[in-house]
């Protein structure tokens, strides 16, 4: 898969995270041939677990293994600090976002360090995320640490 | 609790994890009476889990809360990018750490950010994981992403 058809794929997640009535935020890990490894999305509501947005949860789910450097995170939005802290704690190289305007997040912070940071603005994110927000906006501040 | 005895119960949450074939690295959170209101330490073995470290079980442990910024995250090694990020994320203003002589962590970026940072260089936590590298290499090599 190319880099907007893995968007699609998070947006997937993202959007079954909104049918469980939590975050609509959405990740996926490729490998270098494109293919998803790993699956995740924002699970705060559904597990109460505060750091379980969809980046996180999707590294969880990838396991313990050794190709972290071959890999491309992929979120629906960019990542907040934590996010990208575990994307460098791994090394994940490459990273995709679907859209950085209703949040930005440390993407200096990966820029320094080397990663490959692609947002693609993508207007289903944008809107998926504009609308939750304005729905939701106590449960989008805690989410953040606000 | 002051900072010493902070240290003490973060040890102790890493010595269960070593019982139980784990990583020793023992976490806990303190509001601002020193009261401990969160505990974790290390799962990556336990639970396959490579995001389990100690501050982010500790963290997760915390639950869904507003307090925060009242906060002081105790750990017995040095907070690696990923659960400095997870710190900074959640905005907790304080930082006490056991030890920074087998592995420095993100030290820089929490300074950076503002947040008060205070290592003991404690002797029991120095020898605890200088023991543990020796013996399980492999194990933490894996854990800090290498």
């Amino acid at each position: 898969m190319n880099d907007e058809q893995l968007i699609g794929e998070a947006l997937a997640e993202a959007q079954r995270g909104l049918a469980d009535g939590g975050l609509p935020i959405g990740s996926v890990l490729a490998d270098a041939q494109g293919q998803v490894v790993a699956r995740g999305h924002n699970l705060r509501v559904q597990s109460g677990d505060p750091t379980a947005h969809a980046e996180v949860v999707c590294i969880r789910n990838a396991g313990r293994r050794r190709d972290w450097r071959e890999l491309t995170l992929v979120s629906t939005l960019s990542p907040c600090v934590m996010c990208t802290g575990t994307g460098l704690l791994f090394q994940i190289p490459r990273v995709v976002v679907g859209e950085n305007r209703n949040f930005m997040g440390a993407e200096d912070l990966f820029r320094e360090r080397g990663v490959e940071l692609t947002v693609l603005d993508d207007e289903r994110c944008i809107a998926m995320m504009r609308d939750f927000i304005a729905a939701q906006p106590d449960l989008w501040h805690e989410d953040i640490g606000l």
